[in-house]
């Protein structure tokens, strides 16, 4: 069963021949011949959400685990202007999210009607293509409206700007923009479709060649200090033999963040615990030189350290290469190249060209990080229960192969600091570092996730994606822990911090609020915890199988948390 | 006490010169030189909230009552996003809501550093104005950046900003966005202000003239139909005397809305029990004849009721004014005259000028009017408990004077059936007519009444706005009445209806949630209705003074609201 309107069959067997899937939709009126021919169609997953803050983010988490487009459709008005947190993180972390709006006919628009805004372009500055469909013929009461275009014209116009739109989020892993105008009646069907779609194949992206590889190999032949930084990045993009190679490699330092998913021994996976006894140090400029690499190479999205920006961008290499097959930024302000292929592909290609090199590079830091490692070990055990000392507690607590989910922003910081185990998957919305959807991005992602998920967070962004929750797609197995420090914990760590009451109220924001309230309405087996003890007791039983899914709300003293961590860059330095 | 950036010096004593005073800040550190500065000054009055979509709602509550400029402060990022459900909302509901955001200079963006995005123009398609300041020379760290620009220069450029954007914001009730960029440190302060603004006032629009208001009163007085047709209006806008003319003009009907806070026992407030049994009739054609109108004159904003747009777009009035200082939509597509006056001048101006017309309009009218209201009384005896009794129980027990918002949509259609008191002030954001912001609105718009707030919302609309509760704000005598059917009970009304469970979840979005752990967590006491009977009880108690703000949910038969809604209308004809 289709909608009887001809170009909400167009889009829908367009989807359909591409191969999206699954499509999350929320409710409304104008949008109805598209929710009709979605739903009665077995092609398509389904999922119905209110929030569109929440859908699209639940979308995005969705596409983010599926690497493949996922639709949200809305209905006119202000309903699309709440999917623009999840577009915007969309098109910063290169996720295909399609966000489908229906539209009332352009001359209908600022006329007065109700749930009518200017929606055409709306996401303009943060999307990869905005698709302004056109109406059919036979529902424009006034064809002079569609400049007397047939419908055979208005047909080829849109299904090219879909073809446009669609291959843009395939092939860039951008979000697109696709704006369809419905008049009424919305609510006609046919039992078969008017529209053929034909001859359109999912697009996929050629494979790029590396042009320079000659010069490329040279300088890293030469290059006796290399470093290799990786921010967010997705789970296995490197292959284990590469890794090998790397983390042999005496003239290489991989310094990895809890976001790149990249583990070896011999890697360095806590810049922080490396760059901040540096910064204390009294030779420091001494030691940043010798940390100061002749080449950095970085792969994957956000960095998370600002750390180790801030050493880079003073410190800067001789060449910095990054390695995307769609973008580069100049992160470090000396970018010398963009290298356009996966970063698999571009260690195969370039390390059978390897010499090797006398250094002292990874030695030497490599001493470096087991006296922090000892340090921090030591550490742990003489300081009291805080947000640190639970973010390690719960780090090592997560049963192997576990998806986990980080919320920004302390959260993702804090578990920056300790190690993680190798088999589990970690995701963070780094693209624009929001704290707006971690939970419905989290809950997107457990979706065809066969291990189950965790989601850690801290009470602001929780509250925050509280309507997360509302969502009838939670599976049994789906773990929450929030880390609730009564506010905004970071903003005690940021160099601001006074004792003052404007500083509780507008930096830290301090609340009383629990999630035990939230967790009833939801669904949600409840636990909490405020010391050691009762955390440990909590955690042993926390990851069982159980009918509901659970939260786990840690409860940390929110005067002292500050300078535990502050102390903690102190003691290892 | 100043945050020692000079571009905040330079914002907040503009706002202060202005009479900017309240300022909603969410937290964030990127924005602390605003902070700092806006709340070291006791000229303002500063709220926090955490989630920018409901402190966007709620400055635009509080901006609607007072009729000035509020502006929200936040962090750069995504932040600023979740603000454009608000900004869409203002710029149709022509409200001064300044938005203040925070960035980072201009060389960070697109570089890779988190809660970074194109923030300059991003709500280009709804905004009065976009200001995008420019980085004070002494934290640039690279001149050149600023084209090399002195800071007299960057000064006089930001002002001239910050006057465009205010200007707008005051004289055309538009909302603004100023961006402004900082570059750390950000928490420096220093005792006085190194800027100084003079000579700055409150912008005031000139009182603009009728030009031909001669041809104007030619029209008005020999228009023997004439209907004046009032949606969303501030209280107060026109004076008792001209009601009370036009109220007795015999060429005269006042179709009014519940949004248009206009009464008179003469007006005709529930123009869809006026229309629809036309609709129904044999002789449709010829009584909407008898109906249509010589001249429209309309003003206020958005018209709720479908079925008069319907009814004037098809049987359209010779001439059609609009009566507004600002904007006219051609909402009947037959504008004829744009009056750029406030609606009371213009009454004023040409009711001297009225000749008395001998005309049956009004009585004709008046005739079916009193049929169906009696009608009206004699369905409502004979319904079970269901939306359409509640909602009439509801609005009779509203205690006069009361501020009254309600939410979208069904809630604002429900309304219109019945009278409501003319002490009450009503409001509902009918710009885009959203279920985003209703509860946040509801409570900004409560801050600085002296009567007590009642919000009137349905389910989706309050859970969808579940974090508005989240608040420090609230006041005791702070009410909220859900009428809860258990999903969009509007769904079932709209032509679409089926009984399947794709309509069920994916139009009506069905669910069991209730208020109750909301009202826990957020401190309202709660108190449940489903029956006339326990209605009745809770309602006595409802209104009286208490500790605590109040939630009062009453939950309708889902299946039967429908048919009870659409019976009505078969019963009236």
């Amino acid at each position: 069963m289709y909608s009887d309107i001809l170009s909400a069959q167009t889009l829908v067997l367009y989807f359909q021949s591409v191969g999206i899937k699954n499509i999350v939709i929320s409710p409304g009126s104008r949008n109805a011949p598209l929710t009709l021919s979605f739903t009665k169609n077995p092609f398509f997953k389904c999922f119905s959400i209110v929030d569109e803050r929440c859908a699209g983010f639940f979308a995005l988490g969705m596409a983010q685990q599926l690497k493949e487009p996922v639709a949200v459709v809305c209905t006119s008005g202000s309903a699309l202007l709440n999917y623009y947190p999840a577009v915007a993180e969309a098109f910063y972390s290169d996720i295909p999210l399609i966000v489908v709006s229906a539209d009332r006919p352009s001359h209908k628009i600022d006329i007065g009607d109700g749930q009518t805004i200017r929606q055409d372009n709306v996401f303009e500055r943060h999307i990869g293509y905005s698709a302004n469909l056109k109406q059919d013929v036979e529902h424009a009461r006034n064809a002079i409206l569609n400049n007397g275009d047939s419908q055979e014209t208005i047909q080829k116009y849109n299904t090219k700007e879909l073809e446009t739109a669609l291959n843009i989020a395939f092939k860039e892993k951008a979000p697109v923009h696709i704006n369809i105008p419905f008049e009424e009646p919305l609510y006609g069907s046919v039992e078969t479709s008017k529209v053929e779609i034909t001859g359109v194949k999912k697009p996929i992206k050629a494979d790029p060649k590396i042009e320079n590889l000659q010069e490329l190999s040279s300088i890293w032949n030469t290059s006796k200090r290399k470093i290799i930084l990786v921010g967010v990045n997705p789970p296995n993009t490197v292959s284990a033999e590469v890794l090998e190679i790397l983390a042999n490699d005496d003239s290489v330092l991989v310094f990895t963040e809890t976001t790149s998913n990249l583990h070896h021994p011999n890697f360095f996976p806590s810049v922080d615990s490396i760059i901040a006894p540096i910064e204390k140090s009294e030779n420091s400029n001494e030691l940043f030189k010798a940390l100061q690499p002749d080449l950095l190479v970085t792969f994957g999205g956000l960095i998370v350290s600002k750390k180790i920006k801030a050493f880079l961008r003073k410190y800067q290499p001789k060449s910095h290469w990054h390695i995307d097959s769609k973008k580069a930024y100049d992160t470090f302000f000396c970018l010398s190249n963009h290298i356009k292929v996966a970063p698999g592909y571009f260690f195969e290609s370039i390390l059978p060209k390897n010499c090797v090199l006398n250094s002292q590079y990874r030695s030497q830091w490599n001493t470096i990080k087991n006296v922090y490692e000892s340090k921090r070990d030591a550490y742990l055990k003489q300081i009291g229960f805080s947000d640190f000392s639970v973010f390690n507690q719960v780090q090592q607590s997560i049963p192997k192969e576990y998806q986990v989910h980080l919320a920004n922003s302390s959260t993702v910081r804090y578990n920056q600091l300790f190690p993680m185990d190798a088999s589990l998957k970690v995701y963070c919305n780094r693209g624009t570092s929001g704290i707006d959807g971690s939970t419905s991005t989290a809950l997107g992602g457990s979706i065809y996730s066969k291990a189950p998920t965790l989601l850690i967070t801290g009470d602001l962004s929780f509250f925050y994606d509280s309507n997360g929750l509302w969502n009838n797609y939670i599976k049994s197995d789906f773990r929450i822990i929030i880390i609730n420090n009564s506010g905004g914990g970071i903003f005690r760590i940021l160099p601001g911090k006074e004792n003052t009451v404007e500083f509780d109220t507008f930096f830290e924001t301090t609340h009383q609020h629990k999630a035990n309230h939230l967790a009833k309405m939801y669904g949600f087996s409840y636990d909490k915890a405020a010391s050691e003890k009762e955390l440990i007791n909590c955690l042993t039983e926390f990851y069982e199988t159980s009918k509901n899914p659970k939260i786990l709300e840690v409860c940390t003293p929110r005067l002292e948390n500050n300078n535990i961590l502050l102390d903690y860059f102190d003691f290892i330095s």
